[in-house]
């Protein structure tokens, strides 16, 4: 247990020095269709943004994940609807999946943003110096 | 239905637009079994090299995604052999990962690229720029 | 069968000619609770380590594969010690998963290092021009 508050320590006062580290730009990239890794995506930047809060964040959703935004199917609604309102969040969305699966701008989440093409988004956050972390 | 036309239109003038812009590089690492994520990939580099025919496009297959490129096993033969014919796509398949399952390159599809290491091939395109997408 | 070993020796007559090339820094980021994931990584570094001693590997295990670097439940414990001897391979765990697990540092394997936020640690490393693989 003593180890185990130690471990504690360690990680929220680790978290409070990045905090003031070089900060980063990082690119989720979200396919899924599991309610898991959506929640997952968004506990990720949910917990990054608080401790970084001058880094930036995208997660980008295509393919499969196209729910994780839609208003009626989210089950992120809330924790996304409030990722989107900070200025160091996008929450992207891939028209040719919305395009796929018949989804309109009125079926998004207030916040989301549609992108051309959720790959190419990606590769050219890449591009510019983003890292990338597949969501699994 | 009318948004969902102009989401639709917005998708296609999008991707004409951005046909013009800078090329990308992109690296795909497809290493699953199942043959709907093989269907997703192919999916995906078919869209993009079509909207984007001056960049280049890599899909490296290794460790459980062999059956992909196997002359009698892929269920993805006839978009495989049309995309390798395109001078901007390249389909690889680690050496390692035939050896394994002692595939020989008879069996592979026509137009296949035999690289020495999966992994390897895709960490060296990383470090020439090349973006970098995980097919699940 | 006689091409099978001549894709076998142009297997591992590339290993050797490529272990005499510029080196490579490749981080693994793995997140699954299955134990063939767990494996398969540990199988990718360990053979890549041994064909290309120079070059650098990291693991970076967080949210659900922490089972994979715990003393009484690892899978792959052997193999895991014996990589995180090796100077050019680091075995890292996220101290944020460890404390949502209630996990302490007595509870891992040796070697294994941890670092304060796997997602973090993997973003630097891509920063510093690590190669990213995402293990499924």
């Amino acid at each position: 247990m003593k180890k185990f508050v130690f471990v504690l320590f360690t990680f929220l006062f680790s978290l409070n020095l990045l905090a003031q580290e070089t900060p980063v730009k990082i690119v989720f990239d979200v396919t899924s269709d599991d309610v898991k890794v959506h929640q997952k995506a968004v506990r990720h930047v949910k917990m990054m943004s608080e401790a970084y809060p001058d880094s930036d964040f995208e997660i980008v959703v295509y393919s499969g994940a196209l729910d994780m935004v839609l208003n009626d199917k989210s089950s992120v609604a809330e924790d996304l609807k409030m990722l989107a309102g900070d200025e160091h969040v996008t929450v992207a969305v891939c028209s040719g999946t919305m395009a796929r699966e018949n989804a309109d701008e009125s079926a998004l989440l207030p916040g989301v943003k549609v992108v051309p093409d959720g790959i190419l988004e990606i590769a050219q956050k890449q591009s510019q110096g983003w890292s990338y972390i597949k969501e699994q």
